[in-house]
């Protein structure tokens, strides 16, 4: 199978030589080396401002989103929150879980986020502000530098979902002036899922400091404080951080995010030039590097899923609910190359021809 | 590196050759498939009675353990729970943290639970208890079948944290009542650590479903509906789950799980018999097959860990904080052998002869 979803992706073979060994016993000197360097790592490609922390949750990328909003955010909060598709949705569902008043701006599938839509809220009494920068069900990337120039001159609290984007699209966390990062080990940094990342910044560590969350396992200051020695407070998935170990160093020795993202950003711009002369029509108004989402004008979205996965082995990634006929998406992260997306095209062309498409 | 602590363990070739496997995309009918499988086979481990179902929980043991106090305990409960360590303790600050009342039994590092500390308790308004079949920082495996009694004679609602204990000591939810029953990926699954698995009753699921957990990542609901059709809510460790499977599959035809009890309590027995004259007094007075826990006369357990760490390639489980240096543990979990412990033994013996212990 090729694997053009959007997580879990194709891991290198480095990652699965790991994934292939004994997991090693964890409370020694010799992880917590790793888990200190995983930090390191993480705070220099995300550009975090001095000062910034790292935490790693054995957990989905939604653990670490739940995780942030119970730390950083209160009642005493007013927050708003770009929904323009299901992980905008999941974060207006934890804001109301966890009462943090809220407004919510809704855009239409596909459509890009404008400063018209957010004129109304500006210079209003909002303390934070929450935003999926790439939201990963519809392919939009939102514009990150009209939203943190609204955040800064309002002052509000910025809450970066990034766990599609990162290390896809350019994000300078502390140009951006952005107080968390969130992002997961199954998208870009191209592992097994069951690990996601919060960046904390200097703003974020106050607010996890005074907070009181009412979890245990979600509880930030816990976190922070065993990743001082480079533990955690419950047993986490140690292969997993070896994996994300060895994927961090080697983004670093072949140049950094900036190399890392030019990959990514060459072969998405390769598999849309491609299909050009495909039903399809691009969903997305602001393209992520991470994946294209498509709108097939001939046929279920889904039945070009299910024949791709079972007669040409490869897998696209479907959409749900309501999109789940008109869109499906290609992703653009992981040990992908030219050839595989070559196959991917002549596929969709043959299933033209045989009248599918 | 021989690795005996009590989790992670140490894997087999089939466990570990899925490890070095491509993550497959996972919203698919075949993982689907893995999933379902995956529950009738735990249902049929733990003994489960009919109506019980299975989720599984990207986290660690103590997501699972949270989870089901946030899902099936309320403020109008009041439990008893066993303290017998760290992770007694654990269950003791979860209660507080969710303001369930309890009445907390402490008891001595080591040693068992009688009849005469629950008998205080009996008759008395109680409505649920939590216990850690076995509680794996001090090696002490509780009788479980005067806990059950007790239980139901007093109409508890019976939660078992059995994560360290599954497969490893015999168990029968059906005829214990128990309610829950709890386990990991990385203890005698001996699968890389990041999933936890919780198994509940029909009881269990009627207070699921009136529960009204404040949290989205543990909503048990949502796990369990999600389920039904073998998904999860968000994206699980795919991979993890994927060698699950081809562990329960193992077990379930090589005789099922009384086979894999008795493989894992004679090398308990074994190792029991090699250490005799060495050093070491038993701690636990009621000792479950998963660990022998030893407290070392002659020298600090910590520096013993360390010692076979760096210079034999032997990972023992140390304990932390007050235990650290009186006590370590050694684990019959995972893909291990008769030759493994005349390893460790020989180790021993070597440091005896050199004075270290």
């Amino acid at each position: 199978m090729i694997n053009f979803t959007v997580g879990p992706v194709q891991s290198n073979d480095e990652v699965r030589t790991i994934g292939s060994e004994q997991v090693p016993y964890f409370r020694t000197p010799e992880f917590s080396k790793i888990m200190l360097e995983n930090e390191r790592l993480m705070l220099k490609f995300s550009k975090a401002p001095e000062g910034s922390r790292a935490v790693f949750i054995t957990g989905s990328g939604t653990a670490s989103m739940e995780a942030t909003i119970m730390n950083t955010l209160t009642k005493d909060d007013k927050a708003i929150v770009i929904n323009g598709g299901s992980f905008g949705h999941r974060f207006v569902e934890l804001l109301s879980i966890h009462e943090v008043p809220y407004t919510e701006i809704k855009i239409d599938v596909g459509k890009a986020l404008i400063a018209d839509m957010l004129a109304p809220l500006d210079g209003k009494s909002y303390t934070a502000f929450l935003i999926n920068v790439h939201e990963t069900s519809t392919g939009v990337h939102y514009d990150i530098n009209m939203i943190s120039e609204f955040c800064k001159r309002n002052r509000l609290f910025l809450i970066v979902d990034a766990i599609s984007s990162f290390l896809a699209d350019n994000f300078n966390m502390a140009e951006l002036g952005a107080g968390v990062m969130i992002t997961g080990s199954q998208k870009a940094l191209a592992c097994p899922p069951g690990i996601s990342i919060i960046v904390l910044s200097q703003d974020a560590l106050k607010r996890v400091e005074i907070g009181n969350p009412k979890c245990m396992y979600l509880d930030l200051k816990d976190a922070l404080k065993n990743q001082e020695h480079g533990q955690t407070p419950f047993t986490p998935a140690v292969g997993t951080l070896r994996q994300i170990n060895i994927r961090l160093k080697e983004i670093d020795v072949n140049g950094g995010v900036d190399t890392e993202t030019e990959k990514i950003a060459a072969l998405a711009k390769y598999f849309r030039e491609q299909i050009r002369g495909l039903p399809f029509v691009l969903v997305s108004e602001s393209m992520s590097n991470a994946v294209t989402s498509l709108h097939p004008t001939t046929a279920s979205a889904y039945d070009i899923f299910t024949i791709l996965k079972d007669e040409y082995g490869i897998w696209i990634c479907p959409n749900g609910g309501g999109m789940k006929d008109t869109i499906f998406r290609v992703g653009h992260l992981g040990c992908l190359t030219k050839e595989d997306y070559d196959k991917l095209v002549s596929s969709l062309k043959d299933m033209q021809v045989r009248g599918i498409i």
